[in-house]
C-alpha cells in the first residue's frame, strides 16, 4: 500500500450517513438516496457510509452492500466516499472491505480487533495485513467507547510511517491525545489527514488542527458543518464559535431520550429529527435496538422548532 | 425454541476445543482430530467448539465452518457439539449460526452484541431473535472481559422462562453474580445448565452448583479434569480440591509468558504445552497473535516435566 | 515489624463491626456495645472495627477513635480487634493507625493509597513505610471496587516474605486471583492469613483455602456463619454449603433498594435488617449516604420474616 | 454560603503550584517562596496551593498547613489563594478545609467523596454538607482519572444554583462534557467560573468558553501561559495556538520517563525540569513515589535546552 496521487483525499466536512429504514426493518433506499443528495447539497466533502451512526454493526454484509452501492451511486462522484468494515479481525475485515470495494467505495476505515485481547504490536499487525489485502486506502477508526482499547499513538503513527493508513477517524473522546496525534502528525510531514468524530466541539478540534470532522449530527442539519468548517479553515474562530454554540443548542436532541441505551438515544434522536425534518421517511431503528417514546420525540420537535428546522425541503 | 426431549445436554466437563494450525497459518486438521479424539478418549462429556480458545475470533466463517465439521466428523456422535458462533450482532449471528448448523454441531452460544451500546432489554432482544431463527438450542456466553458488558442476572432468568437459551456458559470472573445465577435457577426449577469457564476453581464451583465447566486448560491435560469433575459430582470434594490444585499447578504456564498480550500468553501457552506433550503438531497462534518466545517455552517444558506431562501418546 | 509468638490471630469468622448511629448522627454508643455482645456470643473469633461495613470512610478520626475505643472495651479481651486505618497515603495512614493503636486495637488494616496514581513498586512501599511506623501487625485490604486498583499477588507475597504483613482481607471480588494467592501463600509456608470479604461464597473460599471470612452479613446474622465455617473447618462441604445457601436468601436484603448507591443498598439493607431484629436501635446512615425506602425496609421484613429471623433478643 | 461582592475571583491562569521538597522529604520552605514569587512574577491570577500537582495527598495535615501558610504568606496579597482539602468524606474534608482556612487560604477546592460508593444525590448533599460549614467559597474538583467517579453536569449546575459552589475546576478529559457544562454554565447566568485542568489544550478550552486554567506545567515555565490567556482574552486563537504548540513541546517533559508509575512520570517530571531551571532546588518526590532515572533526567535537559529554558534566574 503506497500512497497514490490518484487516491482520494477525505478532509473537511465527512458524515457518517445514516441508514434509513422502513418499518419493515429493510433499507428505504429512496430516503438514503435523499439523504445522499441533502448532504452533498449542503456541501460536504465527502461521505463516510457504514460507520457507527449508519449502525453498521447491526447489519449482514449483505445489507451492507446494499447500503454501499446506493451511497456509492447516489452521490455519482460528486464527492468521495470512504465505508467503514466492521469486523472482528483481520481476515474478517479483510472480507468485508472486498464486498464493500467491488461495491464502489473508494477507501476503508476499520478498527482495531473486537474481542480479542491483543497489544499494540499485535493492532498493528492487524491493520498492515488488512492494508495488504485491499487495494484502496485503510484508515483506522479509533473509538475506544465501543472497541473497548485505545490505538495507541506511537502505533498510528508506525502505521503512517509506511503507508500502512492514510488517516485517522477519532472518536477517542481524548483531546489532549489527540493534539499530541497532531504534532506527531506535523513533525512527521503530514502522512495522515486527521478527522474528528466528536461533533460539538469541531472549532477547537479545528483550532487544534483536525482536518476535518465526521458529524453523526451533520444528518440532521448539514449546512451549519458547511459553514463552521469553512470559518475554521479561513481561521475566523469567532465565527466557527458561534456556529458551533447554535449548533449544539441542536445536539440537545441527544439528552431527550431517558432509560434507553447510548445506540437508541443517540442515532435514535439523529432518525427522529431527520424524519420530522423530512430528510428521510422514518425514524425506525435497526434490529434490536428500542425506539424512543412519545415524549422524547415531542421534545426533539420542540428543540428543532426552536432553532426553525422543523421542515428541511429536501431535494 | 421449546425445549426438546431429543435435545443433546451439556454439562459435566465441556471443553473449548483448540484450533491448531500449521504454520502455513491453515488449520492441521489431522491435529484436530487426533486432539478431539484425545479429549473423548479422557472422558468429556461434550465438546465445545469455536470458543476463545478456538481462536474462533480470527477465522472467517469459511475456515469456522471447516473446524466445526472437522470436529464433528471426529467426534462421530460419541459427544455432542455446541458450537461458538461469535459475531457482532444478531442478523449476524444468525448467518454465521445457520453456517455451523449445517456443518453438523448440536447447539449455538453467542454473547450479547459486540461493539454497539445496548441496555439489558436490547441484549435480551438480541437472544431472542436469534433463538427465533435458528433450529437447536441457544447458550448465553458472559465474558464480560472480552464483550465488555455482563449479561445481567434478571437477563438470563427471563431469557429461561420463555426457553430461549438452554444454558449459560459463565466467563464473568464473579462468583458472587455466579452464586446468585445458581440460586436463581434453582428457584426457577433448573431450566439452565451453568458452565462455568473458570478452570482453576471447578471444585469450589461445583460446590456452588455448577452443572459443568469448560476449561481451557484442558487441551492441555483433560484426564484431570474428568477427575476433578467425578469427584465433584460424587460429593468428594476433599478429593476435587487435591485434584484442582494439581491442575492449578500445571495452569502456571499461562504466567510464564512475558510482555503479549492475554490471547498470546493464554492460548499461546496452552497451545505450546500441547505441542511439547505430542497432542497437536504446532504451537502455531492464529493471525495477528503474536507467538510466545524460547524462554517461555522452556519455562512450559519445565513445568511440564514436573508434573510428569511432557509426552503424551495421544491415539 | 518482625512476627510475633505473642501477635493476635485473626482467622474463622472475622465480622466487620457495623457503626450504629443515633437518629442525630452520633454514634449511638449503647447499640454498638449490644451489636458486639452479639456478635462475640454468637461465636466471632475476632472482630474488624473500622472496615466499609463500618462505614468508616465517613467518620473524622475522633469519632473513630470513639468507636474503636467502645469495641475494644466491650470485646474486653474475649477476641481480639483489627481496625482499619483508611487514609490517603502512608503518613496519613500512620497517623489515623497510632490513634486506634492508642485506643487499644491489635492490629491494623489499610488499603493501597487512595486518590493517587501509584505502581506497584510504590504500593510495596508504602506499605512498608506504614509498618515501619507502627508496633502493630499491618493486614493489606484488597478492595479494587473502592481503591480502583489491585494489588498484584507479587507484591502481596514480597510483603509477606520480610513480614511487612501479617494477612490479606481480600475483596477483590476475583476468585482466580484468590485461589493463585492461596496456593502461593501455601508455596511461602503460609505466612499471611487470607480472610475473604464475599459473605455468599464462604463455602467455596474455605474449599479454596481461605483461613477465614470478614462477613458484613454477620451484623445481621452471626450463628449461621459459625456453623457455617465450624462445617468448612470439619471438612464437611454438603453441610456449609446447605448453611452458605441459606445465609444467602438472608443476603437478598440487599437487592431490596432500587435506585440508591452502593453503600446505601449494602450497609443501608444491613442497617435496617439489624434494626428490625433488634441488634441495634436505628438505622440511621452516616451523613452522606441516603436512608432507603418504606418499600425497600418492608421487604426486607419480609425475608426476615421468612427465616424465622425477625426478632433476635439479643443480651 | 451565598456569594459576596468581596469574595475572592479565580479566574484566567491560577496554577496548581509544586511542592518542593528537600531530600529529607521536608518542605523545602524557602524554595517553595522562591517558586510563589516567580509565578507571580510571571503574571499569575491566583495559586491553587495543595492540589495534585502540589502532592497534597501524600502530606498530613500539618504539613498541608505549613505548605499553605508559606504560600499566602509568600503571596503576600499580591495575588489570591485557594486550596484543595483532599480527604474521603464530608466531615473530613471539612476538618481539612478549616486548617487551611485558618492558614489563610480564601478558598476551598475538594472533589467528590473518595473511597466510597455515592450517587449523584449523596455527591451533591457532600458538597453541600461541606459548604454549610465553612465561610469561604468552594470549588468543586471533578478528576475522574483519580476519583473514579465523574460529577454530573446537573449536579454541578444543581449545586451552582444556590450557591453551593463558586466554580470548577475540570480535569475530567472529558471535552464534550466540557463543553455541555459551558453551555449550561452560561444559560444560567454564569453563576460558575470554569477552570480546565489541561495545559495543552488552552487555546482549544479557552476557544469553547473556559474562564482559564490550573496548569500544572506553568510550573516549569508559566510565562507562556500568561502570553497564551492574554491571546485567548483578546481573542487571537492564531497566536494562542502558536503559544500553545510551543508549550506542548515542552510538555513532552513527561512522556520521557518510562516503566513508573503516572505520578512519578508526571509530577515527577516537571520537578525535574524545575531544579534544573533552579526554580526549585531539588526534584524530591513526595514518599512513597519513585524517583526518575538518570536517563529520563538527561532528556528532560535536552527538550529545556532546545526551547532555551536551561536556566530560569529566578528572583
Amino acid at each position: 500500500m503506497s500512497a497514490d496521487t490518484s487516491a482520494p483525499v477525505f478532509r473537511g466536512v465527512v458524515p457518517p450517513v445514516a441508514t434509513p429504514l422502513l418499518p419493515s426493518g429493510d433499507v428505504d433506499l429512496a430516503s438514503l438516496r435523499r439523504l445522499v443528495d441533502y448532504l452533498i447539497d449542503g456541501g460536504v466533502d465527502g461521505l463516510f457510509a457504514l460507520g457507527s451512526t449508519g449502525e453498521t454493526a447491526y447489519f449482514t454484509d449483505e445489507v451492507r452492500v446494499r447500503i454501499a452501492e446506493t451511497i456509492v451511486d447516489a452521490a455519482a462522484g460528486r464527492v468521495p466516499v470512504i465505508a467503514g468494515a466492521i469486523e472482528l479481525t483481520a481476515d474478517r475485515v479483510i472480507e468485508t472491505s472486498r464486498r464493500l470495494i467491488a461495491a464502489g467505495v473508494q477507501a476503508i476505515v476499520t478498527t482495531a480487533p473486537l474481542y480479542t485481547i491483543n497489544s499494540q504490536v499485535e493492532i498493528a499487525a492487524h491493520f498492515r495485513r488488512i492494508a495488504a489485502a485491499i487495494d484502496v486506502p485503510l484508515w483506522a477508526y479509533d473509538v475506544p467507547v465501543r472497541v473497548h482499547k485505545k490505538i495507541a499513538l506511537e502505533t498510528l503513527m508506525d502505521l503512517a510511517s509506511d503507508g500502512t493508513i492514510a488517516g485517522v477517524k477519532d472518536s477517542s473522546g481524548d483531546d489532549v491525545g489527540f493534539r499530541r496525534l497532531v504534532a506527531a502528525n506535523e513533525a512527521a510531514g503530514h502522512p495522515l489527514q486527521l478527522l474528528t468524530g466528536h461533533e460539538v466541539v469541531v472549532d477547537a478540534m479545528g483550532l487544534a488542527g483536525a482536518d476535518g470532522v465526521v458529524p453523526g449530527l451533520g444528518n440532521v442539519e448539514i449546512e451549519g458543518y458547511a459553514r463552521l468548517w469553512a470559518a475554521v479553515e479561513a481561521g475566523d474562530f469567532a465565527t466557527a464559535r458561534a456556529e458551533q454554540e447554535r449548533i449544539n443548542r441542536l445536539f440537545e436532541i441527544v439528552f431527550q431520550v431517558s432509560g434507553l441505551s447510548g445506540d437508541a438515544t443517540g442515532v435514535g434522536a439523529f432518525k427522529e429529527a431527520m424524519a420530522q425534518r423530512g430528510i428521510i421517511d422514518h425514524a425506525t431503528m435497526a434490529q434490536t435496538v428500542e425506539p424512543i417514546g412519545a415524549d422524547a420525540r415531542a421534545a426533539i420537535g420542540r428543540i428543532l422548532a426552536a432553532l426553525g428546522l422543523q421542515a428541511e425541503t429536501a431535494a
